[in-house]
């Protein structure tokens, strides 16, 4: 194992500068070595913006260095499959942004690639990482609600991404709820059986335009009968909204919104507060933590927390929710595993 | 019109003593002036109680009394279509605890006779009533929320009621998913079009012994395509749990959890508050106040603000779900349509 | 002992509307049996509002009725001691708003007379009876807190007073802080033997012209060296403000600001809610509470919780904070003992 | 100007390995040059840990070094004066911990030095960073709150520091309300003319054996009449309490208790949360953003936000209340005033 993970960041976008920052300054056993954009600029500004001495816009040279331990898989999701073929074969431990893929069976050959390898493959499910999440997820395992017996997740996006990305993105399920199937099932511990998806267009006419869904309810039996219920929207009217309530037979956990300061404006129209406006901020030390348990795991030689399987499970509830939605009708996610 | 209303109290239960104190001590322009209850020894002892004059032991005895302007129906629910015939055949303005019946046809008979006798018939759902859910929908019609996308309603109870009242409930959707079908038809100000419930038998083994359920999820959809979702549990763990959120274009409101007293205990384990334990509390304020409304619409002249057809309609929606459960399919609530 | 107590209302203004609707409706073993207000309109007006029998226009009719268990005083304050001395004489059970008298002899010959008559004295001091305040007093006699060390008391009325009324207030310390001085004594359980008063008169001119302040800070210290400060304004610029916090050993109690409806609003400018605007809806249950008590105490023979001697050290502390403000020095109120 | 801050950190205890983060991670225009820490080891075992290249025992090695743009004083507080008149001879600008000395005439000079050589000084009161600080000090400058008339601010340590800290620290009001003073001053925008302090020693023997307090209540009266109150305890018995309210003419600000995660559980007992427990987590984001300040001033040539005349005008009230305190009178910061 090595003292220090030296690691090439793939993808200088949006959560690729997160990493970026995370891995330069934020990781003390870990070294950004390389900085990889098939727009060359790109990967040229986030290395001086970071002070990483290497960029490139061909991923090859993350993939071929030996020098290299770790490859942190931030840009389209398109790449993703592929990238995490070439750095499996290429022996590397794997950080990926979700999804693996938008389609089952390139998932399925990336996970095949991987297990070929025997390298680890973590997941960028980021919430798992989040304090309030990690300790709900602790104090559930530790018995302290007894029974777990319902789920409520919700999540809203302030508003909806551009129509470039939606043109992509898979759908609100592949791309936005596929961060709730892998809540609820980690939560639960457990594997939903069946659901049912209800969604509708109307937000913006460019949802129904692209065939896709703006607004959803998905509820879900598990394999124990309890159950679950995940709604989502890609506008929210009031900022980013992310709230998962626990219900078991000796109580309940209730992981809610957060203020971005925690300060009170009192005038005669009422009692005022800001709050979170997007996930970046909301998830701010999540991100941090969970390259930490990245980095660490590859040094300890340990399994990393959320992985591959965990990626394609979500996604089968995705896919799932999607024919239910389709088809008006309960669906069984043992429909789309894993040949 | 009369300048008092005259009200005779038919059940002396748990709600009916509620009631009467409400009639009997809290609303100027009414005047209790008769407790029934079949079982006369409890009408005797609340009217004892509560400084009434008069009991009996038998309805007629309110129903034939001239004197008498308003029925308040509190007794069982099998009760409650016959009484409403009898109050509307006698002329009686009525107030009736949900639901109607739990027999469409046999509540389609009592509408049919309020209407032909052209009386009042105000039901008791209660929420409506409460300040916060009534400033909720008070600023959802002023359009404050933009157009109404969603909508969450949760109840849980603290524990089950006694096995002898749940073997007549007429099961979850019947009993206590009424209460949520009146509040989300209410607040989005639209009909439910299709609906999909998915429900459990995990939190006492009697619910399946009377092949009823314990937990529940039910999606709805509405005729402007705005999605619903409503779960309920008829055990809490910590107390009772009634909250509502509605998600608009341009904001959301949060109708929350009630702590019991504005205080907070801080020790080195956390921050601690107590909460409510039950629904008399939470809604005391509504069960005066929707009194109070049916009393001074009666001295007005004006109907009431929510009436047997609100029943009607949540009742099917019940039937809906029940139906949805049973079949594993999503189902219209037209399926019930009164005839 | 009565089995049911018949009160006589002495005042007809804010505080006596709210005692007679109490007294009419709210105590089953209460009878309101005349309401005298010197400004015989008014006692009528309330008289037929609340359905009271009988009114009248001069207290000597409550004093001389040989069928009148007890008095309600909440009649002007320069009449409360005169009144507390004749029901004394009449034999009658006293309740008496806040304060006995603005003079400590005046105040002492009421006492004196109180417990020559042997009759009981329950003082208005509403807030003892609220659930959050009653359930932190038994926390801390539970020893919930360990060895209470500090406590933080603030109260802020909306608005100032009328002018008229400030004119006879008796000052800040005398009218709104005596409150507080009630409240410390009580929660600490132990007595103010030393206090500095900072006062200033900077929200309206009208308190400068009346030599009176509009904004103060008074520090306590206690027999038992444990700390206190309160801090008043005559306006908050939001609603009426009254919280509490306790610091003990062992943690802490904080008696918060009520939310008028657990419901918050979302939009992209934060999170809002309402909040109470006046003390007579934060108090409506202690306003109720404390008349029940006073009834209970008549019936059963037991002393009042709250009696003379409490607002006679009150008014102690009141006069010890109004010569620290003016001699600008710290002063024990034993100067200002009962003789 | 330079374009990167090269800084030289002096001590390596608790807040200088805060500081030593921020500036070897977290500010991308700043370097960590060298670290200084007269415990040889400690330097050496801090600049291994944040891969800082070189370390010294010697703080001359900084004050020496001409590649030395600015230095950061976190050692201990006898240290602070001799290190600042140093390093404004070195001509290097300068972050220091408060305070700058415990003694009014070591600050004076070390003020002087400052001012003669023309260097920056910023003084570490990082809750002027804290971003629910900086909002609630950017309402108040914008007049949202209109006129400002009142302040509370309340200050509470989880437990009190080791007795060898305690000996040394210069007691309560200088070591400890040194941060509320400096809170006060600067949210009101105004300076304190009058202060009364009262003090207790309750918590633990150890601070009567020190002639020192443990508990503190501090009233203030400011130049524009507007008034404050200050309360502070060694110990909370919940953890650590940093919370202040702002009262003005059109509303009031209430900067609160931060939980530490947004999660409650909720049980048959309450609602319960966690909370923060030490300083370092409830202002990490200002120890961060105050150093940031500091480097992009020193880059962009601009005076810091907070400097050392604050330091001296925190510390006079410091000297005011332990004056008030021991004379048992109101005492005016004038006293104390620099030469």
């Amino acid at each position: 194992m090595p003292e220090r993970v030296r690691a090439a960041l793939i993808g200088a976008g949006r959560i690729g500068q997160r990493h970026a920052a995370t891995l330069a300054r934020e990781i003390p056993n870990a070294e950004l070595a390389l900085i990889v954009d098939v727009h060359g600029p790109s990967a040229a500004a986030l290395a001086a913006k970071v002070r990483c001495d290497r960029w490139s816009s061909d991923p090859d040279d993350a993939l071929d260095a030996a020098s290299i331990d770790a490859i942190v898989i931030a840009s389209s999701t398109d790449s993703h499959a592929p990238l995490i073929v070439g750095a499996a074969k290429a022996g590397k431990q794997i950080f990926c942004e979700k999804p693996i893929a938008l389609d089952l069976d390139a998932t399925d050959r990336a996970l095949a690639a991987v297990e070929r390898a025997g390298v680890s493959l973590q997941m960028g499910f980021q919430r798992r990482f989040d304090k309030a999440y990690a300790k709900a997820k602790q104090l559930i395992d530790e018995g302290a609600l007894g029974r777990i017996e319902a789920i409520r997740d919700t999540m809203r996006d302030p508003s909806p991404a551009p129509r470039a990305y939606l043109e992509t993105s898979g759908g609100l399920y592949r791309d936005m709820t596929i961060h709730n199937f892998d809540c609820v099932r980690w939560l639960m511990g457990d594997e939903a059986t069946e659901l049912f998806a209800m969604g509708s267009a109307i937000v913006s006419p460019e949802f129904a335009e692209l065939d896709d869904i703006d607004t959803s309810v998905v509820s879900l039996r598990f394999a124990n009968d309890s159950l679950g219920v995940i709604d989502n929207s890609r506008r929210s009217g009031f900022g980013y909204d992310v709230r998962t309530e626990v219900f078991g037979s000796d109580g309940a956990l209730m992981i809610g919104y957060a203020r971005d300061t925690p300060m009170l404006r009192l005038d005669a129209n009422g009692i005022h507060s800001d709050h979170i406006h997007w996930f970046l901020e909301r998830f701010d030390q999540a991100y941090v933590d969970e390259l930490k348990v990245f980095v660490d795991g590859i040094i300890a030689g340990t399994p990393p927390p959320v992985d591959g399987n965990d990626a394609r499970a979500a996604m089968a509830l995705a896919y799932a929710a999607e024919a239910s939605r389709r088809e008006n009708a309960p669906v069984s996610p043992a429909r789309f595993a894993r040949a």
